[in-house]
Formats: structure tokens, C-alpha cells, sequence
């Protein structure tokens, strides 16, 4: 899954940082520990960084359970340093993943930061899921060395990673964030454009924002289109996407199919107008339709049995398929 | 996964029939023999009943390989017979299901011959993915015992169909069709109203859709948007439907996640206008794309290698969620 010496050949033996360490920066510590990687770890909150250390001990744990990691967790735990100040997180570092607050200030704060104490070849991979880096990375001499290394949670289940590079980003750092992401067993997918939600959210939105929509016209219960996912549709998905789909869909491929199917798919598009799906009342009974399903107390609950799908499926491919 | 008794005790005995004996038709066949019911099969081409039978003989072949079966394949496929003509094939059956060519006038002029030939309670099924049974299914006597259900292919190993009446569908042909698809092992999904695409392929639709814009303005390859969701998205999707996901994504549940991020869903969509993508020169280019990585000689094997992976998915399914 990943290739140690690769890994230190390309940081040049130099660890990398982690930078916000909530649940999105904890994640990406096990990542790049799990492939060898010394890692510090630092959040301006010291009550955070604290917790982030039983977290990742349990997480490491699990991992270990479904044959996830190669090691014990306890030699993988030892690569991973927090530390108290931004600037001995960042010292002497190949890379600095951050995940701080998901909001514009608090990420150029950042930036000026990092650009007071970079080395001159320092990487930074931002986790932003919706922030362009043109909104707070732009005219800083870091800037050609920033970009956004967009993760699904957890990062070291669920291997995607979107790397979108801002106007001022060099071409050079999304090649090295691309050998990096791959060395530690991540998938790159390369967002050209910063378009909103970039891409991975985006398909997510008009899926969202089609089920809200069944759900308000009375179409399905949420739970019934929840069942055309996981019982139908998300079968194929777990290990094709939409393009390799269709391809194997038609007797010619993709274009075979795109001139059978493009005209029910196009009276679908004009059969949904652009409503405005969310609205206070249809949250309610959405909310109400899910807690007759599942009470409030078990969130939490089922959040585990989550993570334990996840991490069987994980285990699951690895094995069908040992390069992804 | 079936209960024989309950399921002989809901076709009082009688066997069901597969008219339209297509790709559909004899995986329907697979489900029902599979359940232990006896099946008679028919298709106004005799050679497609022909060749269905050898079809049918291999894929049971796999599913007893996966573990997917517990009878030999001789056994389930001995309760297949194929006939010669409509009225053999629904001669004294409790179900007919039909999968007969997409066309309009061709699912009606069944619906007619049905009507002359059908026991006062036999309900009838229908595979149909667009056609709507208001479009074929009224002004009959048998219109009352007339219903869509729609299945992913292929149906004995994607458990998921869409139950859809037409106004005029009774609802005591709804309750059976739905009692008899939950005794044969499948997920069935209430669909109240006749909309274009149903629930499956409306979620399919804006997915694909927003997958071919993303494409066309460039904004990644074909296969980076691929990998978001094999290597992503479908991962949850794979044992938890849009409503699930979202519902455990946000600390108070659906309605905090919809409170949160409602305004990014808005902004994405408010995005995107409403273009027609599916252009013939965006499909030569998505076209050049996939050739590129899977040239056309390698579509057939690679089916295999597609039906391989959704019989061990469904075996892993089956040995973690029994009920799926």
C-alpha cells in the first residue's frame, strides 16, 4: 500500500506537520504515520491536541483489528509528536497538512503565519472542503507552495484526496503533493478549476439536493431513497465510478450509451425545476422521518457501527484489490 | 435471506412467470428459483428462451462460487421451464413478471394479451425503468393488478426494486408485491407518484449529469471524477443511503447537517444553470477518454470483472448484514 523509501526519499528523511488537530488533522496524522512519516502535531487549542491523542490510540486500534496496519499501533503512535507552538510544529518539516476552523480569516491568518516560518521549499496542503485557495492564499511568498488537499473523513480509510491548485500555485507543488499523497496510499484526483465544492462535494450536492427534493414532493420516504443508495445504486460505486458505470452499461461503451440513455437523463434534468429544497418545514419532517428511524441516543452508536463498516470495507478492498 | 413457507404461502403454491427472457427476464428467473418457486419462462423470440437457459446455468455457477446459493445449481435451475407460449407461461402462476422490450406499445399490447388470459388474481410486475404504467397499464380489467417493479440488473445480486402503481393499481396489489419481493430476498422501494426516472434513476441522473458538465468544462478527467467516487463517495454509499450519511455527519443529526450546510448545497447548485452536456462532441471526447484507459477489446472482460466484484461484494454484504 505504500513504499517507505519512496516516502523518505521524497520529504528527504524530514518529518511532516500536522496543523488543527480535530478530527480532520488527527486523521491525517494516522496517515502519514501509518506510512513510516514522523509527524508533529499542533492546535491552537492545547485542550484539542490533547485529545487528538487517545483518539488516534483508538482509531490505531481498530485499524489494527481489521488488518489495516502493518504495525503495532503503539511504534505507529511514537512517530506522532504534539507539540505547543506553530513554529516547532512547522520546523524543519517536508509538508504541512492544515485543518484548522473552516473559515476564510482564520486560514490567512495561517498562511501568514506558516509564510513567517517556512523553509523555502516547506509544502502546504490545505484540508478546506469549501474555501478556494484564492480566498487566503494568494500574494505571500508561500503562496506558489500552498494548495487544497481536500480529504473524506477519515483520511486513512477512505483514500480520496482533491488537490486544486490556486492561480498562484506552482506546478511543482502539486507534483511533489501528488507523489506524497500517492506514497502514503491516497487516491489524487486533480481539480483544475476552483469551482465551488470543488469536485467530490459537488457530486455530492445534486445527489443531496435530488433526495431532499423526492423527499418534499412526497416522491419517497427518506428512508425508501435512502434504500435505492445502499441497497442499489452505491453497490456499483463502491469500487467504479459513474463513467466506468455507464461504459460497461452499453454494448459500445460510454458514447453507446450516452446516445441511448442522454435523452431520458435530459427530460429528468427539465423535470426538476431549480427549487429550494431546505426549507425550515421539510427539515423538520426530514429530521422527524430520521429519528422515528433512529432515536437522537443512538447517534453515537450508530456512528461506531459507521466507522466498523468503513474499516471492513476498507479491509475488504484491500484485499480484492491490494493497490487501492 | 428467503423464507420458503411464506413465500409458497403467498403464491398458494403456484408457480410465477417470467415473460421477456432478456438479460432482465432470466435474472428475475434466478431470483425466483432461487427463492424456491417454480418459474416458467417465455419469450416471444425462442431463441432468447434458448439461450436465457445457459445464460442462467453460469450465473448460478457464480453465485454458488461466492457463496451466494445454498442449493446446487442443477437444483434451482431444474425449477426454471422454459415454454413456447403466453398461456402456458401464465397458465395458473400468482405472478408475472415482465421485461419484455422498452417500448410502449409493446408492454401494452402484453397488458392486453395478459388481460385475456389472466386468473382473476394474478398480479403482474413490470421491469420497466421509464415507462411510466399509466402509459400502458390502464382501461383493463387486469389494470387493478398491474404495477411497476423496477429492479437494478442484476436483480439476484442488487437487492433493490422500485414498487410504482398506477392510478389505478389496487393497493392489496401493492401489499402483495411488496410481501412477495421481501419473501424472494429483495429491498423494495415505495414509489408514491409516476415521475420521470423514478427514484433510482432521478438520483442517477443529476450524478451523471453534474459528472458530464465537470467533464466538459474541464474541470478534471473522466477518471479523476471516477476515483471521487470509488474511492470516496460510493464507499458510505455502499451500506448507508444520502439521508443516513448526512444524518451521522453532524452532531445534532439531518437537521443540524441541514442547517450547516444547506447554504453550500444552495451556492453549488445555484451554480450550475441548466446546461444540455451530453453534446456529440463532450461524448467523443469522454469516449477518447475511457478508450484511453480501457480500450474497447477489454469491455467484455472487463464485465466479468464487474460482475465478479458485485458477487464478493454481496457475499461480504450478506455475511456482515444477514437481513440484506
Amino acid at each position: 500500500m505504500t513504499d517507505n523509501h519512496k516516502i523518505q526519499a521524497l520529504c528527504a528523511g524530514r518529518p511532516v506537520a500536522i496543523v488543527g488537530a480535530g478530527l480532520v488533522g488527527a486523521g491525517w496524522a494516522i496517515v502519514f504515520a501509518r506510512a513510516g512519516l514522523n509527524v508533529t502535531m499542533f492546535d491552537a487549542n492545547p485542550e484539542i491536541t490533547r485529545q487528538a491523542v487517545p483518539l488516534i490510540e483508538g482509531q490505531l486500534a481498530g485499524l489494527q483489528r481489521h488488518g489495516l496496519i502493518d504495525e503495532d499501533p503503539a511504534t505507529v503512535l511514537a512517530r506522532i509528536t504534539p507539540v505547543a507552538t506553530l513554529a516547532e510544529a512547522v520546523e524543519g518539516v517536508a509538508y504541512v497538512q492544515e485543518s484548522v476552523l473552516e473559515r476564510v480569516e482564520v486560514k490567512r491568518q495561517l498562511m501568514v503565519d506558516l509564510d513567517a516560518l517556512a523553509s523555502p521549499d516547506m509544502v502546504v496542503g490545505s484540508s478546506t472542503s469549501g474555501i478556494p485557495g484564492s480566498a487566503f492564499a494568494l500574494g505571500l511568498s508561500i503562496s506558489p507552495r500552498v494548495l487544497i488537499a481536500h480529504p473524506v473523513n477519515p483520511p486513512y480509510l477512505v483514500p480520496v484526496v482533491e488537490l486544486v491548485p490556486s492561480p498562484e500555485t506552482a506546478p511543482g507543488t502539486v507534483s511533489f503533493a501528488d507523489a506524497l499523497m500517492r506514497a502514503v496510499g491516497q487516491t489524487v484526483v486533480h481539480v483544475r478549476k476552483e469551482v465551488e465544492g470543488f469536485v467530490l462535494n459537488r457530486l455530492q450536492a445534486v445527489l443531496l439536493r435530488e433526495a431532499w427534493a423526492l423527499a418534499q414532493e412526497g416522491v419517497a420516504s427518506c428512508e425508501d431513497i435512502d434504500k435505492t443508495i445502499r441497497d442499489g445504486l452505491g453497490w456499483r460505486w463502491s469500487f467504479m465510478g459513474p463513467f466506468e458505470t455507464i461504459d460497461l452499461n452499453a454494448p459500445g461503451g460510454v458514447a453507446d450509451y450516452a446516445v441511448r440513455l442522454g435523452p431520458l437523463y435530459q427530460r429528468i434534468a427539465d423535470s426538476r425545476g431549480h427549487e429550494t429544497p431546505w426549507d425550515p418545514a421539510l427539515i423538520r419532517d426530514v429530521e422527524a422521518q430520521r429519528r422515528e428511524h433512529l432515536p437522537q441516543s443512538d447517534l453515537e452508536a450508530r456512528r461506531a457501527w459507521r466507522d466498523e463498516h468503513l474499516m471492513a470495507f476498507a479491509a475488504n478492498r484491500r484485499a480484492r484489490d491490494p493497490q487501492a
